[in-house]
């Protein structure tokens, strides 16, 4: 089987872009730039939710956004007109983002000149989970439609994030998703995530986030 | 940057998977064993289609099913309960399947002894629809909450995909999905997509979808 031979390949990619990680996070805090990498399925509301965070900080922090996407322009443009600066990184047939993309992600706008730069990862549970960015904080949404049960099915997702967000809160009256059952199997595989209840349509506890957001560039500054 | 040394060794992958799926292939029509791919976003309801097909279909076909996952069983049971044979595959860091694991699958579960084979694909729009799987047909699911904008940004999955299962219907009136909208950009890719609007949960226009299932087995064999 050719599995083998790709995990190999794998391996190598994963200990250099480690390494080329570690450099661009130490860069970033000389440079006092917090940057956030935001991973989720597709469609589960990331743009949304940075459209909704921006309406709260953008008067108090320099803020600017990296887009991923395989294919468009679609949310680089959603982003720039609510008034930050925006750039897209194209990735092709790449399904994560590796800490040399982030770095000419950076490059192109200016990360110095900002206070908090979002990463907007490419709508994926698996791939983004295995490449280390170089961000200084994770985070992670999941919408309550894809279901409680995908901490068993993604657990490296919802170890290395460092808040979850979980988005939608609004279907939840439509769906059998049940916040307890969630919360056990994410505290299962990670004790001390923190989880957040939200709704990007509706701005519910997206206050919460945006505190959260505040203290942690606070903090890092 | 490392991205050019990784699409190299991606290309590698691809053009010994083509060969390999191509071969898989010519071995499903001699056995006259129909295999569908089925292909989507994390949570946007493969299993419950399938626990649906099941149900209309066991009767008259003898049915299996390859669940494939990054690290659970939780699938394959529940399939497993609803009285057909299911084998699970554990991708491992692996976000898609190719043709040599698929083989490997249909090895474990004896494909010559069914009609029709399901693979329950990786939850992820990208990778998947970068891999002949080997397949006879490639279905995709996209649910409503993920919005009518993801043909836009993941155009391979829709291209390589032979019908669309629009689900979750029955939350469109929580959401500002537009069915035109959709329609026209997945159209705009692929003018002879199949496109069915279903509901897995309510079963809504399952029946269309069981009935396709049975004139592609039957048009087949």
């Amino acid at each position: 089987m050719e599995e083998v031979k790709l995990i190999q390949i794998k391996e190598n990619i994963l200990s250099d872009n480690d390494q080329a990680a570690g450099q661009l996070r130490e860069k970033l805090r000389a440079e006092k730039t917090f940057v956030i990498n935001l991973m989720a399925s597709p469609g589960a509301g990331k743009t949304s939710l940075l459209l909704q965070t921006i309406r709260r900080l953008k008067d108090e922090l320099r803020i600017g956004v990296i887009e991923a996407d395989i294919d468009s322009v679609v949310d680089a443009e959603k982003i720039r007109n609510s008034g930050v600066a925006a750039v897209q990184l194209r990735t092709g047939g790449f399904c994560h983002l590796d800490a040399a993309m982030v770095q000419a992600g950076l490059e192109g706008i200016g990360s110095k000149d900002f206070d908090l730069i979002f990463i907007e990862n490419v709508g994926n549970l698996v791939c983004p989970a295995e490449f280390d960015t170089g961000a200084i904080k994770n985070a992670m949404i999941l919408s309550v439609p894809e279901g409680d049960d995908k901490p068993l099915k993604y657990p490296l997702m919802f170890t290395v994030s460092d808040i979850l967000l979980v988005n939608k809160t609004d279907m939840i009256h439509m769906t059998d998703f049940d916040m307890a059952v969630l919360r056990k199997h994410v505290l299962g595989l990670h004790p001390d995530m923190e989880i957040l209840e939200v709704s990007a349509k509706t701005g519910d506890n997206i206050d919460l986030w945006a505190d959260w957001v505040r203290r942690a560039v606070k903090n890092f500054s």
